[in-house]
């Protein structure tokens, strides 16, 4: 019994391990072409197991996404405080998110093009997930907009606290998606690229991204008459 | 036999009603959920034509990928011309594309979504021709930055006509991929969003773009040091 019993592990390091497993060879073959018995062998563990414990191969992807998807997401939260300035917070997410995706290639795979190749619900979850960051990105552009409007706003004798912000709600949803589509984008493209380190993909997009964003929010637009 | 011949229309004409309903259904309801039996009625043809024309399922979707395609690559081509400034390139070719992208909302879904869901060869076709925008825009970019660093580069009393570049190549291609993925994420969004104009999504990108690539060309990187 002692013998036994040493020889086992808790239900939840199993688990994580059939989740390592399954998250390299979905990440790496697909969907289709990744079998229960390669997972379970590299899991080291038997295929009934993995059945016992995660009850089929796309209950196994679902978990497999959404524990993904939740690493990701805590990564970046974690990073950014509320308490930075907006460009500061900008930068640490956008560290964190390269940082993350490059240390976690098939998980990335899984969340960026695997997850859409097999319909519902997983491209669902997937797009909630990123519905959210979408959001918390416009937050965060509305807020940096909000600051630098905030002292000439508060200077001019307006009738109370609350000024007009200089960037409108869906004006910054949108900057939100194109950021969010470039940093979808340029991972994929530093994991493909050897010589391409997370702090230059993060450094590119700050680049590509802050100026642009810097001068829309001073309220300097880029205007067509200008091209 | 008259009779018979004014009601035939040419081979060319029946395959481009045949793509049109293909594209639409695929659009909508996914690769799986369409059927041939649909895609037959809707193109007001038999489905043994279908099959006598595009050979098969898998056949006539590929035919619809490399339609759509090269559709929109074309679109955005034809408004980018080389003796345009390098800003008035970015701000047609992205006129182009979202106008393009908004008046078939399909053929965007299936190149965006859809290519991606059935796996090889499909995904690499699209992948394809997502390379060579992507080479299409680095070079634009690079063509950018050599306008702008030629009037220092050609004063300052250099060995030859050939000055170092203000932008590496491999700094290029990054920013490409960031903006060609900021843009493939708008183009989805704009569909998605009542209200949403072509116009609008081209100039949310071009004001996210512009003014930071604008300042990169001149030297004026972002650092890390500022945040």
């Amino acid at each position: 019994m002692g013998a036994v019993r040493t020889k086992r592990k808790p239900r939840a390091v199993r688990e994580q391990q059939m989740l390592d497993a399954a998250v390299q060879l979905f990440g790496q073959r697909g969907y289709m072409a990744a079998s229960m018995d390669e997972i379970a062998e590299r899991a080291g563990v038997s295929k009934p197991l993995v059945y016992l414990y995660l009850n089929s191969k796309e209950d196994l992807f679902g978990a497999c996404i959404r524990r993904e998807a939740t690493a990701l997401t805590e990564a970046v939260r974690s990073k950014v405080r509320p308490d930075m300035p907006a460009e500061r917070q900008l930068w640490e997410g956008l560290r964190a998110f390269f940082t993350h995706t490059a240390q976690h290639p098939e998980g990335w795979t899984v969340l960026h093009r695997q997850a859409h190749t097999q319909g519902e619900p997983f491209a669902a979850e997937v797009a909630a997930v990123r519905a959210e960051f979408i959001a918390f990105v416009a937050q965060l552009i509305l807020a940096a907009a909000r600051d630098r409007a905030a002292p000439c706003a508060r200077g001019d004798g307006g009738p109370g606290e609350r000024h007009v912000p200089a960037l409108p709600e869906h004006e910054a949803t949108g900057l939100a998606e194109a950021l969010v589509g470039a940093a979808e984008s340029l991972a994929a493209w530093a994991n493909a690229t050897p010589g391409v380190t997370a702090h230059q993909a993060a450094a590119t997009l700050m680049n590509f991204a802050w100026a642009g964003l810097g001068n829309l929010m001073e309220g300097r637009a880029w205007s067509p008459s200008a091209a």
